[in-house]
């Protein structure tokens, strides 16, 4: 399975894809999209064009993305929102279910504290998909939202197992 | 020249076209999309499908998108924010120009004063556009939008005209 992890922003949009098959997670790309243009719809536009990019070339087959916090700072909850719709939009086009994590369980599931910093995270992420090399902190992000992603599927694929091996469904 | 003015909501979004020719304006349509799916990509897909019906049923050739009021309810900020996200990008991807409004510069230029209430603002449009029956209040708000950046494009242009007679350029 094909995860992809999108980190939203309208400056600057991570995104992380990893491959999952059983207990093995394999780094596939990431990058930062950054919006270009004059006005804000363009910069929405340019968000658009280059994450669809992203999906057509690597075809991910399923979805994360960073649930915003909220915080006092209306216009930057505004902005953001603004590109989290068009994260959002992408993967529901192409017919992907995209599931939505908070930042802290992001941390929580791939360094094991919900407060871990910046540091913690890039050093989880390049532990956990060797040789790995983020485009910038945005795309680590991206990555760790993947993995978190991906842990909770293999999860789902051990729990569905062993429902199954006791005869019952979930 | 084809007006479309979009008033941005996540539950509701309301849309209303006007035709300028000179000084006079003409309802063409007006209408409310509502979002519908299990979950919020979903719902933002369904706006999106809606909204881009409606440019290719009507073919606009400008644009306007009412400027969100950004209060201290951080989570409905950026709800609408996402769903405004979309309002912004459907005519980008149409190659048109999307101009922004404040709500109250739209009364103001609509009714005539910044701080009008639903009620004013849905009887100038009637006003101003005999014969027309907004679908709704969020489909009246949309309508008053479209007026706003079409009484715009008559100043700016009465504005080039003069200033050609005078033998200027803008």
């Amino acid at each position: 399975m094909r995860v992809i992890g999108i980190d939203p922003g309208l400056r600057n949009l991570g995104w992380g894809i990893v491959d999952v098959s059983g207990s093995r997670l394999t780094h596939v790309a990431n990058g930062t999209c950054k919006s270009v243009g004059d006005d804000l719809a363009q910069r929405l536009l340019s968000l658009h064009s280059q994450l669809e990019l992203v999906f057509n070339e690597h075809q991910p087959e399923t979805a994360a993305v960073e649930k915003t916090f909220v915080n006092k700072d209306g216009a930057g909850t505004l902005k953001l929102g603004q590109a989290r719709g068009i994260c959002l939009l992408v993967p529901a086009q192409m017919g992907l279910e995209v599931a939505e994590y908070a930042p802290n369980s992001v941390k929580k599931i791939v360094v094991g504290v919900g407060h871990a910093d910046k540091r913690q995270v890039d050093h989880m992420v390049r532990l956990q998909l060797p040789g790995v090399v983020p485009n910038g902190p945005d795309a680590a992000d991206a990555l760790a939202i993947a993995l978190c992603h991906a842990h909770h599927a293999q999860f789902n694929g051990r729990l569905d197992a062993a429902i199954a091996r006791a005869g019952g469904t979930r």
